[in-house]
């Protein structure tokens, strides 16, 4: 069977009600932070996945009046006249490029206390405390809906729809899922302990949203496709709602058939109160996870059915959609990491397809209410304000520059290779190891970090695809070697390692524990990379608040350590809180019997004991073979400064300029590293490549106008 | 002598180098939440300050390069033109009412991991992890300093303060405070360590703020007044830096002679990396509170001194300024309460100020990077996008209508008084109880919130002034007798109380305690407000997440009782961050003996034993006399339903409209529940008073202008 007829099953086109999908792609809702306020840039993007070739394309859930504020989330808003002008102009970018558009609207039933507006009046059906990433239930209940207000939401509802059809969408999914909408919250057990008609049986359950939607639809008209997105399992406990919630084996076939003569086609997803059960990461799924919950339900409509679950290669596409598990791949973070999967897959470029790592960095952005961005995929969130096309590469006005590039880890490797793809005469990328790919390489030896490959493996190839760059190994470099190497331009990437002197945020001078403990204290490239003898009692001491403390915590206790993980910040594996993996993360540690200890200050009390103290316990000793201190990182500088140094020498060695990306300017995110690399490439033959040109800033300007939002505009320079 | 002459002090014109202050009010530098993004309500409200009769105005900290980006946080910036031109809105604003119009310019150097652009190297003296509200030190670090980088964050300042001259300011506060601000981290030892000729002697450390100071004077001219905001101690621990700080009784006095020829002015501030010591509440310090910090310094230098710290009462202002401690009343939140306060000091209405009453919702606000907001004064941050001016009250078009409300609770007192203003014919406010002022009267009986009666006795006042206005107390109310009253428009507002039944944001199912300890648990109310005997071992179980649970733990172990503080919360009194109290809280409450447990389960082990459960502790028993439940509020919503009941009966009853406000709608904040009759009375004569008018939204709008952002404009209307 040729290429194109083993994945032409994903390219037949899909009836959706009044509209027709051209394929099987179906770009799922997911916020990007830019939201309706900053539509150029969500324009950008969502536009971009369209071009890609996903035959829908999705912008995000929708708020869809005032009281459903989720300030400081900078989500989409279907609230006024102008959010509906910002809107359309995002739903003609997606439908620029012959896909549909789609909007998910959403009457929040779980609302934080700090709201952009004041006064409000959030309501569900029945009074409930607050349920939300700032949950202050003192102030953050909602009111339990009477019967004026459960017309005025629907009322809510339609008009948000009327404003939708006039922003110009071809679909309308209403949220039904991840308990985050009212509609969710009347179905769902656990939520509604209503004993009137719209509580009670699944029929009672189903009461609100059957009615909504008659509303919405005959509102809205025969021309829109309208669908239900539909939490289909809740899921066990610690994560789900156990037997108070909605289960795919339950009651979900039953509300299915129920609410079938009212829809365009289903979207099913998974989670409770925990969206990011839906969106998990590769520590704790593979591809496809979501079949367990989903497999069988198409058999209870007449309707297509979206699936999605770490939805990344085309084979099982293929293989799901020939199952009948779906009618459409259902993805978002498989198209943050590369919008042109669809079309790769069209055209046979299988192997260019970069694929999403499922590292959970685009999921922490959005917690963190900035703007999306992808280790993967640099260009992801840059496509309108900085004027990147993922798959563009125009040739480089220096391009009969050759460039040696020094450090072939992640920003490395991303900056040699699209300084490649821009043309740039020579590109040696070189580095002292015997394989590309840095720290990467020993990063994902960690528990269920294996998928972090994937970074290397992709750029791998594309590298092995550049005739103008040359990959060399196995070399170390000196300041004085770069200099005299006969490169034009000279890039350091020399990364950075973990310190041992134990300052991190709380204290600024090193801590007692190095001069205390020796050796025995050990940092995590000894344990991970160098695989030194660790001792049976291990404490992990974490101050870099993210993956090392808690994988190496993990890797130990699997290799049958006893681990101690103790961390002065508020939480085990801070950062995990913003990839939304640390719920899980700490359920897997205690299940090895790893010994969590937050807010803790570890002191040496003898040779081989650690006092343990905290506001909130007593204070604890602790015997132990080895500690890992896994600390601050400490950039590797050594040859950036040489060629400092050296400066007076450059131009007789025909250098004209030098510069650092990733970890050796500043240790970061490995998405960071990224971006330094490929915006440096980006920007090579700007005026002043170390420095980011301007980026368009969307925001209110007195006297502005569109032009201001234009790149190069007088508005977004820095006039000294 | 007369009220005039007492306080002319306070009304003499002060020299600031060129420029010449009308009198001693200085509104110091304040986040509001609108940054530079939101011009207009920015200058809606500095301009508010303004006419309210304060000398200098500042904006807020403010941004001068990507670099410092402090997203989330929506900050003022000053990076490129359009900033410039929202910039200088806000300073004309400020100075169409005679007012000196201020910035502060800040390079930050402690800065968050979620900027809004990427790939920026925030710099700092020496390489530190990240110290930020989201502190990830595997991500958060900031790079060293080296000579070309000194060069280039002098130019960056440079550049601002041209840019600040662009807007028009007269005055440019240079940050050297709060460890915010990359002079401070120069001139502090505990973040400088550097051994060059920036690190070491004090005159080491302050040679990077002369030597910027000396370029930003020359750049900007003579025409422009340049001060220094600096930190002048640094504390002791817990809350601040010891003896690595810089210390008013230290290095100080030094460092304000070496530079007092660079400067027009100095504005002085405490505290270190923690700036919420500057902005303490009124639970741990009264007004003037920094005077040990600042007395005296004023003999170290020939310009005029700015203080801060609780100034509040003109009187203590007065007795300040004849003590020659300082030049200027520097104040925010006195500001943000009551903007008018210079100007009734002025016309001697001193009994009309809204006095600060010291409980930080305004900076709640600001950590939660949501608009201000005050609980004393409902139209701060509403001058612009509601056109609410503080002080002006119109005469409401349905004046001819009497009025009843029912509930002289934060609501109740705030809406009649504002119906009072606007001049209804009569408006009777009801209450069963025999003072006005609902649940304050017994929430301020907590430690440290006596000055939360201050939301009683100004409205006391201002009601006691209005003639159309009638305060009934001691008399209960039924729907029945409300019905009957003959007022034309009835308002309930009859509050909210603690429930019993144990359902929290983690279990919407009523617990097990109440059934098993039955009346050995008592509410809030019965411990403070009804004064029940309480044993003497009490666990207190906090679900509410603010002051109570804590207040409750503080009062009860002030009375000699062992307590037990649990929640199952992340965190002791979470709210408390966000008013930044909490490490004062947690730090009294342990200093009271008071054992803290948080995520931490309760179940009921015996009669008079609970069992506490956490994923980070070795379980634990304790035996207790009494349970303090501090559990989710519920609506005392029966007279509202009642009347909704009897609907048929109004147009007999000649009632055109019931409403209600407040907790009884939803429990929240006293500041909401102030702002719900506020905005209830304020629109009173809108089409449908029970829903607020659309505010103005300040972004960016596809194909927009100005007139877009203005009240009524169609791109904020909902259309359907």
């Amino acid at each position: 069977m040729s290429l194109s007829e083993r994945y032409s099953v994903l390219f037949e086109s899909v009836q959706l009600g009044p509209k027709t999908a051209k394929n099987r792609f179906w770009a799922t809702p997911h916020a990007i932070g830019f939201g309706s306020d900053s539509s150029g840039s969500a324009a950008g993007y969502r536009g971009t996945r369209a071009a890609g070739g996903w035959g829908v394309v999705f912008t995000e859930a929708t708020t869809i009046a005032p009281e459903m504020d989720k300030t400081p989330h900078r989500m989409s808003r279907l609230w006024d006249e102008g959010d509906v002008r910002n809107l359309a102009h995002v739903a003609s970018a997606i439908q620029e490029h012959g896909a549909l558009a789609g909007i998910e609207l959403e009457y929040n039933a779980a609302v934080g206390v700090m709201s952009e507006g004041r006064g409000l009046t959030p309501r569900s059906p029945v009074s409930t405390p607050g349920e939300s990433a700032l949950a202050v239930p003192y102030a953050g209940g909602l009111i339990e809906l009477d019967h004026d207000g459960i017309e005025e939401i629907k009322q809510i509802y339609v008009s948000a729809a009327l404003r939708a059809k006039d922003a110009g969408f071809d679909l309308i999914t209403f949220h039904c899922g991840h308990a985050a909408s009212i509609l969710a919250h009347f179905l769902i057990p656990y939520y509604n302990t209503r004993t009137d008609e719209y509580g009670g049986s699944l029929e009672n359950r189903s009461r609100f949203a059957r009615e909504m939607l008659q509303a919405a639809r005959e509102a809205v008209g025969p021309d829109i496709a309208i669908g239900l997105r539909l939490g289909v399992d809740t899921l066990d406990g610690p994560f789900g709602l156990g037997d108070r919630g909605i289960r795919s084996g339950g009651d979900t076939p039953l509300f299915i058939e129920h609410m079938d003569d009212l829809v365009d086609y289903w979207d099913f997803v998974i989670g409770g109160f925990d969206w990011a059960q839906d969106a998990q990461s590769s520590r704790t799924v593979g591809e496809n996870f979501e079949k367990p919950y989903v497999d069988g339900l198409k058999r209870y409509t007449k309707k297509p059915v979206v699936n999605v679950g770490r939805l990344n290669s085309p084979d099982t596409m293929v293989d799901i959609i020939q199952a009948g598990q779906c009618d459409f791949i259902g993805a978002a973070r498989a198209g943050i990491a590369d919008p042109f999967l669809p079309e790769k897959v069209r055209t046979g470029n299988i192997e260019d397809i970069r694929e999403c790592i499922g590292c959970n960095f685009c999921v922490s952005r959005d917690i963190g209410t900035a703007p999306i961005a992808c280790t993967q995929n640099a260009t992801t969130g840059e496509e309108f304000r900085r004027g990147w096309k993922p798959e563009v590469y125009l040739q480089a006005k220096n391009h009969e520059n050759d460039v040696l590039v020094i450090g072939a880890g992640a920003a490395g490797m991303e900056c040699a290779m699209v300084l490649g793809k821009r043309g740039m005469r020579n590109v040696h990328l070189v580095d002292s190891a015997s394989a590309i790919g840095g720290s990467i390489n020993w990063v994902s030896k960690l528990p269920g970090r294996h998928e972090w490959r994937r970074l290397i493996e992709y750029r791998e190839h594309q590298l092995s695809k550049l005739s103008n760059v040359e990959v060399i190994l196995d070399t170390e470099f000196t300041a004085e070697e770069a200099l005299d190497y006969g490169a034009g331009i000279v890039i350091v990437a020399t990364g950075s390692h973990y310190t041992r002197n134990g300052i991190d945020p709380q204290n600024r001078l090193p801590f007692g524990l190095e001069p205390a403990f020796g050796d025995k204290l050990l940092t995590p490239e000894q344990v991970v990379r160098d695989e030194v003898p660790v001792g049976r009692r291990v404490l992990v001491v974490d101050s870099d608040g993210y993956f090392m403390g808690p994988g190496i915590a993990e890797l130990l206790a699997k290799n049958g350590h006893e681990v101690v993980l103790a961390t002065k910040g508020e939480h085990i594996g801070e950062y995990q809180r913003y990839t939304r993996e640390i719920t899980h993360t700490i359920n897997d540690l205690l299940g090895l019997g790893v010994k969590l200890r937050t807010e803790t200050a570890v002191t040496a009390a003898g040779p081989s004991t650690a006092l343990l103290t905290s506001p909130y316990r007593e204070p604890e000793q602790f015997e132990f073979d080895n500690i890992v201190l896994v600390g601050t990182r400490s950039s590797d500088n050594s040859i950036f400064q040489g060629l400092l140094q050296r400066r007076g020498d450059w131009e007789e060695n025909e250098i004209s300029a030098v510069h650092r990306i990733g970890d050796c300017v500043r240790p970061n995110f490995i998405a960071d590293a990224i971006f330094s690399g490929h915006r440096l490439a980006r920007e090579i033959d700007s005026p002043n490549p170390a420095q980011s040109l301007p980026f368009i800033r969307e925001r209110r300007i007195i006297g502005g106008s569109d032009a201001d939002f234009e790149l190069g505009a007088r508005a977004l320079l820095p006039l000294y």
